[in-house]
């Protein structure tokens, strides 16, 4: 029995996320029914990094799953591009110990938010950026917000109400916004995230941007534990997860 | 009653063409449907430069309509695109004279074809881009080919066999291969298109890339003025209608 690591890029669009569900298509469906077909009928069972909500894209999810074929390592990305679906594609696949993990293992993450500030949003960008409808936000005060970010805090206010997470510690690395012409693009990296963190923090830093939330606020947001001081979650189709540390 | 020109943007994946037909759901279908409720159930019409295939794009398709609404034409982009679906956006709107026509006045178009030529295709891309699976063409022979295509001829050789068009020669004003890191381009402009001709002038030089046809072959094709001597129609989802010239 070997551990392979594949690293996989997705298009969320016409996903119900990537965890399975009953009836619905999700890209751990989609990456089982392949490698089960593969292993002649062998149930194989995936496991990622964490999972995508519905609508939420990746570039650099991470996923690990245990085989006893003989197939040699760099002919595993081929044969399961063959087979899936064109909106799942794996971008590498190696071999790992039997302690590597996909979720426990994971050191940190990096995740990208992209909002399309164009007057009229280019209809080739509607499933994978926000429409911000020409409004372009004021990234100083944005950044200023983000620097109350930074560091270690119990982030409770960020973290969605419906979960079963107790310490609720994390670190933020960096949180960066850089404008690619008509877009600007949150980059963020921890060690790790709550359920729904980056969208409610995306959300926050948006009514930052707008004036409709002083830079200060975040501080007094973080302190309150208070998911309600926080501003709303932003909407799942601009989020990436780009990078898996491990 | 006055004559309104728009510019509009339409992502071709989920369409079944630009033209109106039973059942289906078109570029057309939709536009009518908006603007005939803006006009309180009076059916509007519009006329399109042509009519673009299932799966392919339009950054700049032209159409017109004819109002009696006292709407400043200002308004009408705003009034369209809340109603359209995010798949089409309308651009520019402008009102033009009577004897303005979106088909009959047109005296030139610009195509885009592109090939994606990354060793995996981002899933991102798989609608809007040619999985070449890493092929990497020869540019320098596709140039070489593409020089017997400007300039004026007859152009049946390059026009799909069921169309009922008696005079077959064209103008082809340039024809430019442009690399965007590993997409390939081809930029194509002509005082007219024949029915498939950007996609089967993509199939013939893509066989010259690859070695399959020769540059100095083009010239043969042309001449002999038999769509079975040039090469493969290449997949609509590559094609893009960039702009019309009046």
């Amino acid at each position: 029995m070997r551990r392979l690591k594949a690293t996989i890029s997705y298009d969320g669009t016409s996903f119900s996320g990537y965890q399975v569900q009953p009836g619905e298509r999700t890209v751990q469906l989609e990456l089982e029914n392949v490698l089960t077909k593969m292993h002649k009928g062998q149930m194989i069972r995936v496991t990622a990094s964490g999972r995508t909500d519905s609508k939420v894209h990746a570039t650099g999810q991470v996923i690990h799953f245990d085989t006893n074929l003989s197939i040699p390592v760099e002919r595993y990305q081929k044969a399961l591009n063959v087979q899936l679906p064109r909106d799942i594609r794996v971008l590498e696949v190696e071999e790992v110990s039997s302690d590597f993990h996909a979720r426990f293992s994971v050191k940190g993450k990096r995740y990208r938010y992209i909002w399309n500030c164009e007057d009229v949003q280019s209809p080739f960008r509607r499933n994978y950026t926000i429409d911000t409808n020409g409004v372009k936000p004021d990234t100083n005060k944005m950044k200023d917000a983000a620097n109350h970010i930074l560091g270690t805090h119990d982030f409770s206010c960020f973290c969605a109400a419906n979960t079963s997470v107790v310490d609720k510690v994390r670190t933020i690395h960096s949180l960066e916004l850089e404008w690619h012409q008509e877009e600007l693009h949150m980059v963020i990296e921890g060690n790790g995230f709550l359920y729904n963190m980056v969208r409610i923090i995306a959300g926050t830093l948006w009514e930052v941007g707008i004036g409709k939330r002083d830079p200060s606020n975040l501080k007094a947001v973080i302190e309150s534990m208070d998911r309600n001081k926080a501003g709303k979650t932003a909407p799942p189709y601009g989020l990436y997860l780009e990078k898996v540390y491990y």
